[in-house]
């Protein structure tokens, strides 16, 4: 009888997922104390694992940085269905823009980082509107369907929308982006079962 | 009779006040049709002067492009009150934001010289609020009397969040904006009458 050779590999997989969601979860809080530049012991300490582990999955702090961003955009993304099975359309829309708007708060101290060139980050961009704006897409399209917004908005649109009015404003806090964010929902609800021109 | 000696420098005032108006309108078109860099004689043959009289009422060009945007903002501010006079409220508000909208987008052309970092643009921005924010603060209040729209979004905050809309995405002309603005204007009426908690 043959052995199957697939425990062994699979077991080390899970191990090494493990480590790289502790290391992200680590990473993310971190980085929002202490900054992107924060010494890698304060990451590893905080993950529980080796520094070597951290290197050998992410070899340039830039690398980390993305797998960190890539996975608040997954976690947004991944609310959409759920929220969907929770609540009734037009809920469900609202609380994922709250999650939404979020991700762009925590973003904020990664901003530089993001914007430093380095070609780490070409990518992001493209990944944020990959996964985001299906999620948001299915939504807008269940929260039109009742009604109870106007269909006429896509929603790499709205993405990029809310997305600029939570750009930081001068003597304001993250509660202004939140705010204005509000006020343009209720504008997109405003026209719900109307007919456009 | 002792001759009134104003006579000569009111007319010398009067001329260059008409030669400034002159080379400002020209200006704003030559910056929009061949840049701010274009060649002083353009502007100066659609303004019908002298380059002599250019290079002392503005002897940079960064002179210059501070006082086409400022002239820019100046038109806009202007326009509240007039605005105010011939439309119900929340129609003059309507049209006073496409007028900002509008102006947004001619600052487009302009944005790479705004944000070079020469101390001629260091005042701009708080020029754009000291103008701007009280002419649409009276629109706000005007149209929150009537219990048009919402009453407590201010007109700073306003300014910034339609700014925002407007600043341009991958892919996309200035319509985007335009129409963006108009579902977040929507969410400001959808407020009118309501009390908020």
């Amino acid at each position: 009888m043959i052995k199957d050779p697939t425990p062994v590999p699979r077991r080390r997989r899970a191990d090494a997922q493990r480590n790289v969601d502790a290391l992200l979860k680590a990473a993310q809080t971190v980085f929002d104390t202490s900054g992107v530049d924060a010494p890698a012991k304060e990451i590893t300490d905080l993950a529980g694992v080796g520094v070597g582990t951290l290197y050998r999955h992410f070899p340039q702090r830039s690398d980390l940085v993305k797998a960190v961003v890539e996975s608040g955009i997954d976690a947004v993304a991944e609310a959409a269905p759920v929220l969907s099975a929770a609540f009734e359309p037009a809920e469900a829309l609202t609380r994922w823009i709250d999650r939404f708007t979020e991700l762009l708060g925590t973003k904020r101290g990664l901003a530089s980082a993001l914007h430093s060139g380095d070609p780490a980050f070409a990518g992001l961009p493209d990944y944020f509107l990959e996964r985001l704006a299906p999620a948001l897409s299915a939504l807008l399209d269940a929260a039109a369907a009742e009604g109870a917004i106007r269909g006429d908005i896509g929603a790499e649109d709205l993405l990029y929308a809310v997305a600029q009015l939570c750009q930081p404003v001068p003597g304001r806090g993250p509660e202004h982006g939140r705010r204005i964010v509000g006020v343009l929902l209720d504008g997109l609800r405003q026209g719900g079962g109307q007919a456009r021109p």
